[in-house]
């Protein structure tokens, strides 16, 4: 598909129909607008991969159009995609200081900064590229430096607020830029694109700061030490972490390959300000009284190699959870998360630690970084756009970001709720939805982008319901008869040892079956493995009511 | 492990560090009885799995000694090893008269009808069980004719709660008897087994009937058809949805195989009032105007094969969900079960219906079947137990009940946190900790029982990830020399197509392999076979940083 000259064109490569892999494009005649780059971590639908990635096949074949792509914030979901797309397609990145930072690690171990170019940008900064005019506000969100973008284009101006909330008491004392969002809307916005992820939240999120109260009561109380896990990418909540040790007389150690490194990457830059002498290695924990030590770690979501997970097993070098201490997970369960933290939870009570672990609302140990129903209409409120788009959501999120808007008199006709590669365009101030470009997953599983698709995810689920049972047999080339087997091996189908019965009894259904279609001259290899298969299959069913996947083999000699 | 004689021992063989597969025991000398007798559904540690239920070991080893087993409702957590566990131990089934009508349709299914010998009890029965009496006590649940058990023994009197909230205004006027568990406690109770399911919820849960005048509200709203999603299990919400669909005027039609099944049982046995010529065949459900309409069907959890998933896809043979239709999902989402209901309420939206979704909180469609904080603590304040043994709940779960406890004054060391199998032995009045008896999961997949363990488990694991590449070579007796082959075949590895240079390169390392150590005069089959693993294995691993399942196969003719 080639969108016409002269028209301005947005889409998302991800990020709607969805939680993750953020990337929209703004499009006016031949110079395109990249937001975002994000990845996501694949659930149970993608066995065995390790990251999604947008597909941007479009981008490819329009590359010579491509202007750049403008990071709103350094969350995995916004910047998780850039080493994998920027091998695909070298563009110039626009970002704030913090942000690119943190995307500077990754293209380094990657091997992509030398060939990056990388512009650096902050709220106040315009930039041109081609007809297109960036610029951009401070919105409040749980790492700092997120800015939302405004693009001037020929036919208008469009707004891409970024992930936000509205915080009244930040942390870092960087306030939302009200002013500027109202200077937008006053001056007539032609289409908004806002985030949606806690438009099913009624009210108001609160503000990080109440987190901070609850953390310093709970170190003032706690007798010994005090192990916080929490989103290293959380940087306001890390920041409260070290004020609640600091107020404590605690040192702190850090756990968590991606903690460090936040740790080191923010307060070098200045986003994250850490007290002289207040950090110590691991391994100097017990030099120190319990009661003069907290330990920050990742490992908030029970996920099963972090720093926590290792921790509750009593399988980290350095450090031990002991009896008395005080483990607080500071972060809400993502949904399918739940069984997964609990089995830490539940270690952890074991080890005979007092854990404070739940929903943030119980607790007070969290909230979230993203806009509630009250905060997303004071932002369309300031904005007051012609054309609005939800988008950072899952589809009923899009529709219920559409019901919010209509009760504050968007035109239900002016809202569009689009798919990942759907169009909306518009001309001569009048939008429509114009088709759809390429677009869709990208796997990355190990080495490889993109070789694991539809067929080799059914094959792995296939294999992880019953297993595989593989049929091995010998025959002559001019004799038509077996020479060695069949022999049968299977994986992940039944216990062996116990099973020899019906294991021998599959290798003579297998030997039968052969024979006979040798007798009747079938010959054929293909005729013969689907012989095999069908008939070892209805024989397995019946007597297990199982279904594994059957290689049969035929070799010849 | 023997439990000594003229002593009371408790223990779980289900139902305490998991939610699921309830079955306690008590034993008293040579008499044993059982109470209930759950199976649970497998989480994604367990592939393939259909169910899980108690290993019985220890009771099949002592079988003169179980006088029966006492069911306390008819959910599935609670009777869905029955069929299993009956298989391979013969007992009396004692319960009351829905939740054996529940069972007797899937001893019927099991074929195991006529051998299990069935003893109605009710609220008012006395069941001699050797030395130990049973009587009961009614409780309010989200089914009804639930019941708590009261256990006299030669060394003290036992409770088990069941599952139980307090509703003072149930839906079928069946109250709690505050008197008997009033009396129980006046009269001296030794120890107490109490469910720990909503220990985690501050408060009081609503009353059942608060759903029900939402319920009617918006079957009143509803312009064109409610469908109604909730679980076939909770016979009063579907009372209520009954009851909703008369006061609007509605026909009601049901789908889903475990909701027609319930609404027949609990009707005929009086536990559900079905007003006459309401219920129709869902066949014709478009016989009637939309407004007229209300359906009730299984689903509420988004699972794959049932009746709401379909009905999202477009897939359901007699009905169709139309744009203007109302869902309402009437059910909290289970931990973990998010994601799968997202896409269902996703697909429903985009059909064009109005969907009634998520927490019941918020929604007002759904409030538990088990007793919050609050009730917990009113279920102690009646009992005043010497003993307390919290059950039915995750390891935290366990905890936070005995912190309840202790705030009502139970002491600290007359509380026992067991693990499955972990007996609690009390003589003289005195409890402690005795021991364990051979506890833990039965693994049901297909027609087999116990033959899917931990390496079966770990392999399903494995090819999940990776996939499996099988090698096959055949080779001459004498020769020592490769006669046919290696060939290569991968499923859930690559995709195959994309990939034939990776496929050729890897057979020539298996080729070289095998030639060089046959000319090392290498010819045992298994060095053969560990040198391909480990050569193959490292090619891969470098070239796709990926480790699918090696299978080499030698062939000897």
């Amino acid at each position: 598909m080639n969108l016409t000259k002269q028209k301005l064109s947005i889409f998302a490569l991800g990020g709607v129909g969805e939680i993750g892999k953020n990337m929209y494009v703004v499009q006016y005649a031949d110079d395109m607008v990249v937001i975002d780059c994000g990845s996501k971590f694949p659930d149970e639908e993608f066995p065995g991969v390790d990251l999604i990635v947008p597909d941007i096949s479009y981008l490819i074949e329009n590359r010579d159009k491509v202007r750049g792509v403008i990071i709103t914030h350094g969350h995995e979901d916004h910047i998780g995609g850039l080493p994998h797309i920027l091998k695909q397609l070298n563009m110039p990145v626009y970002t704030g200081r913090l942000t690119m930072g943190l995307i500077e690690g990754k293209l380094k171990e990657a091997g992509l900064l030398g060939s990056t170019e990388r512009i650096l940008i902050h709220e106040d900064s315009e930039v041109q590229l081609g007809t297109i005019k960036a610029s951009f506000f401070k919105t409040n969100h749980s790492i700092p430096n997120s800015l939302g973008i405004v693009l001037h284009t020929p036919e208008g101006v469009v707004v891409h607020t970024g992930d936000f909330k509205f915080d009244h008491t930040p942390v870092n004392d960087q306030y939302a830029d009200l002013h500027r969002m109202a200077e937008i809307g006053k001056n007539g916005l032609l289409a908004l694109l806002s985030e949606s992820t806690n438009v099913e939240r009624p009210g108001y999120t609160p503000s990080e700061k109440s987190v901070g109260v609850n953390l310093v009561e709970a170190f003032r109380k706690a007798r010994q030490r005090v192990i916080v896990s929490t989103f290293a990418s959380n940087v306001h909540r890390l920041q409260q972490v070290i004020e609640a040790a600091a107020a404590s007389n605690r040192k702190l150690a850090t756990i968590g390959r991606s903690m460090v490194n936040m740790i080191s990457i923010a307060s070098e830059l200045g986003y994250l300000n850490l007290p002289d002498g207040m950090l110590i290695e691991p391994g100097d924990v017990n030099k120190y009284p319990p009661e003069q030590v907290a330990i920050l770690c990742t490992g908030s979501q029970g996920e099963t190699m972090s720093a926590l997970s290792r921790l509750a097993r009593s399988n980290h070098r350095q450090v031990e959870i002991l009896p008395g201490d005080t483990v607080i997970i500071s972060a809400n369960p993502i949904p399918g998360n739940e069984r997964r933290i609990g089995r830490v939870v539940d270690e952890l009570f074991r080890l005979g630690a007092d854990v404070i672990y739940g929903p943030g609302s119980q607790t007070g140990m969290h909230v979230s970084g993203h806009a509630s129903q009250e905060e997303l209409k004071l932002m369309l409120g300031l904005m007051q756009p012609k054309y609005f788009i939800p988008i950072h959501g899952e589809y009923r999120m899009q529709i219920r970001h559409r019901k919010l808007a209509e009760t504050m008199g968007v035109e239900k006709d002016n809202i569009f709720l689009v798919d990942i590669g759907e169009v909306v365009e518009i001309e001569g101030g009048a939008a429509r939805k114009a088709g759809k470009v390429k677009s869709g997953n990208t796997l990355i599983d190990g080495l490889g982008v993109g070789d694991v698709g539809n067929i080799v995810l059914r094959e792995r689920k296939q294999l992880s319901e019953d297993g595989v049972m593989i049929v091995v047999v010998t025959v002559g080339k001019q004799a038509g008869a077996i020479l060695s087997g069949p022999d049968i091996i299977s994986r992940g189908f039944v216990y062996i040892r116990e099973s020899e019965g019906l294991l021998d009894e599959a290798t003579r259904v297998v030997a039968a079956t052969i024979n006979r279609l040798m007798q009747d001259n079938v010959n054929e290899w293909a005729a013969l493995k689907s012989g095999v298969k069908e008939n070892l299959g209805r024989f397995l069913y019946e007597k297990t009511k199982r279904k594994p996947m059957i290689l049969p083999i035929i070799m010849e000699v």
